[in-house]
């Protein structure tokens, strides 16, 4: 049996093309765990905090981040975030977690063929092929992608610069909205028949609906 | 004759589909004119500052804004940029603008369809159409779009939250980047035929070379 | 009839003198569409949120930006501010807008006599007449001024950076505040007789009551 | 012979009227003494470093505080700055000191009146007579002024919340610009007389000149 | 009888060796009072605010800094903190204040012997003895000492960069906290004896108890 | 034999009792991969950058994270950093990674016991032992401990909110600094008699030199 060979990614930004927006700001106490949002509909920027005087160790704490993930979805990878979602004592501190699993893709040996495009000024294009014990920075911003080029599953685990980074897949937010964005804008920004783009809305719906 | 329609567009993030990456610093004197860039490559995050004796009202000023754009290309747009590079009292300051000038796409009566796609939560789109003297709001780094849906040239200015926005036209980073992305790659994001993604990368490579 | 010449003013501060006082923080989530204070007068910094699943296209927008104003007051000049307060999805976006209109002061030809003096380093006076399409950059928290030297209405947009600036119009806050200042205080400040302040704080007394 | 109170105001910004522009960068290595500006007539947003196995006890140093100041002129107050200028190693650090000495001004008993006036929302002035020990805060960005009302010398040490607060007098910037700003502009924006103007713009003449 | 000397001791970091945790946002109103943590136990990054036309000189106002504070305590020195938490118009200001009063050491003639020590590359120590008018700065985060070398009772005021400073005392954190850290880990990181670690944890009992 | 467990602590300070201070800005174009100190001696806060077009894929890699390190050393654990030193990519990015290799301390059965203390309003201790695949959060800027209490080596790898965080070893700093802290400074302040103090400067010694 092949197993998932480990591999650290440390990206600031998660998944097939993820765009955190930026940074968050430093805490005024020592800390301030989350709570959910209150039952009459009133948020703040970022979250309310507890009591500090409740303050327990669960709330810095998750578990299980060790425990292989699914692969059997159309993009043959899963995203398993640890955010301030799951551990509320991140809420201020502007960084978070996140564990991926891919689906090998048997294209040719090796492990995950990682890479981010520069922005308009001339979108180049910056690669490499990364394997167990390496280490990647995606710039904040950018589109950037990971493919498992092995026969295996693969496993990366990825620290990002916020503490709920806004993560955007292109493909889902751009072919996968609800409602969907007219076809014609579509037509005119990637040049593809009218036809395609209708194919790829009806593909992307699963991805929200 | 037709005459354009002047639009006010009070966006964070300018192109069709760009995406900046978020807070700029506070400056620490009265200002900071930028330089060019010293002959001997090296570089500070954001730009060199002139001797502060030597500022006069040329560097921050900049003149035509007011003048039509030919939009004759592929995606029917001209973005004119005005920021640190063309205003240098700009550095530090965190903030730019910007002129787009739209050829019509004769759809139907109206002037400017504009939306945005929510992150991945749930990737829901929100759109308007726009008339002169309407102003609107790009929240930032998230995907967006803008069709002239009229019959006539459409302009619109818009201000960014960034002296130097990185903007990232989606389909020219994705399908025209340099060298190409391994198209294996986006067929598995976008779900796409290979034969398509061949024939987009050869599009968009009017965009970089 | 003569008609206002439009110029573009990119200033970051944006009445006769005003002060907005630095940098917004960037948002945490996609958005954070502001609510107006709630009843029992508990406020935050910047502004609570409303629940983002009811985002609307209208708390981005903004309508009727195009209108001229009336200008048939002391000054000669009216500002509509289109910030927080008439956009709520401008809440921790750190970016606002404003239009000013200016009745003629018909001294010389030209459009608008702007200018800016640096801090008590040397209290430096950098100035500009601007035409129509001009764009201009006033370095944040700057002492400055715009004044209309043509013959005609002169109309200005200005981005600002923040959502919500505290703009200060100086000869209001010295002179017009409530209650008055000392007039001894204003005599040993400003150098000016005891009666020429008691005057003056007469005059400006209609700008806040 | 009397003695001058101490009072310890503990403001943001500091003179008469002074505006400081907001939040400075936090530091990227432990300290960053600042190096005077080279000589080629480059700077960056702050201060260059020196090398930091260089630092020594000495750049995070000042000495003489204590010491009273001549105030005989024509505003009767003093300003000792300690400041990124005098102090290297504050450079990065975002804050800074200064020293008032105040002649009296004989008018009531007591010692320091101080206020400052809130933005053109309402104009609102909030004052206070300050004694010694006395700790006052004035908001960032917020015309204020300090009076010393006693018989006697005062002394105030003030925290200002930047490295290199870039204050202004705005009686100085106003009338006693260089070059002077032009008088129609000032006849307007105080609805002086412009003898007046004149007559200012020739008084303040000494503080720049 | 020996008076104190007055020493103004400018440290962005307060108390024998604290730790303040940097910096804090800019505000976004003219100023936001900060109002008590409601009673629903309900917090937000920071603190409310007070309904801003509800805002008093008061507010912005501490008084008695002046009056000497009792130093007969095993340390022999006595924070008197002016924070958010005594003005709450501090609330968003990014600053505070604070005065320390030291028990003579009598060890030799001087005044303050004051130190901090780089971090982990080199952990140099950098030390000055402090006369009256003396200033001196503690970079942010780094440990720092005060110790009164002098045979009278000395003081210092202190200002630091955040509204609400976390201060850390090394020794109270690490030997007196509750409940104590299990002592062998504090015999493998300070390579102390158990039972020298089992007699500090019951001599700094007193701190938290 | 016995295999090192593997952990991933997600902590924003790495080590046995690290202090990193605080946010890192923004940054200001795609990336400013770092370069080394130029010669002359000449710093900025943070690091100067390479020219962009140079910009390789080796510039945001590192290599080799997934090796054991030795830690036969007197604390028992080795901190391997990943950080703009190793990375010059992250530069500008806030963000860097840690490996800590720990040593067994056969206590009990289970496998790393951690903690922090918050400040000084109550010095409160929150504990948790932690398996693998568990991920906990120290608040930035309190004082925390690792401690390995099984009997084999185990391995953590931390995320940390800064692209250089100026680690601080407590023990180190205060009983191993270069030249050495006064002793009768830590007698004070630590409350330990004279020769522990002398034998605790002794055994620090290695730490650095």
């Amino acid at each position: 049996m092949k197993t998932a060979h480990f591999i650290l990614i440390f990206c600031l930004l998660a998944l097939a093309s993820p765009f955190a927006y930026a940074s968050d700001p430093s805490p005024l106490q020592d800390f301030c765990v989350a709570i959910n949002d209150p039952k009459d509909a009133v948020f703040v920027n970022g979250k309310f905090c507890k009591d500090p005087k409740l303050a327990r160790a669960q709330y810095f704490y998750y578990s299980g981040l060790n425990i292989p993930r699914n692969t059997s979805n159309p993009v043959g990878s899963t995203v398993t975030p640890v955010n301030v979602a799951q551990i509320p004592g991140l809420n201020t501190l502007g960084i978070s977690l996140v564990r991926i699993d891919y689906a090998p893709n048997v294209v040719v040996e090796g492990t995950l063929y990682v890479g981010f495009v520069t922005s308009n000024t001339d979108n180049r294009l910056i690669t490499k092929v990364l394997y167990p014990g390496d280490v990647f920075v995606f710039p904040i911003g950018l589109i950037h992608f990971q493919f498992n080029v092995g026969k295996t599953n693969a496993v990366a685990f990825a620290a990002l610069s916020s503490q709920n980074p806004g993560v955007i897949t292109v493909a889902n937010a751009v072919f996968g909205s609800n409602p969907p964005i007219n076809p014609d804008v579509l037509v005119k920004a990637f040049q593809l028949d009218k036809n395609v783009v209708k194919n790829l809305q009806s593909k992307f719906w699963w991805a929200n609906n």
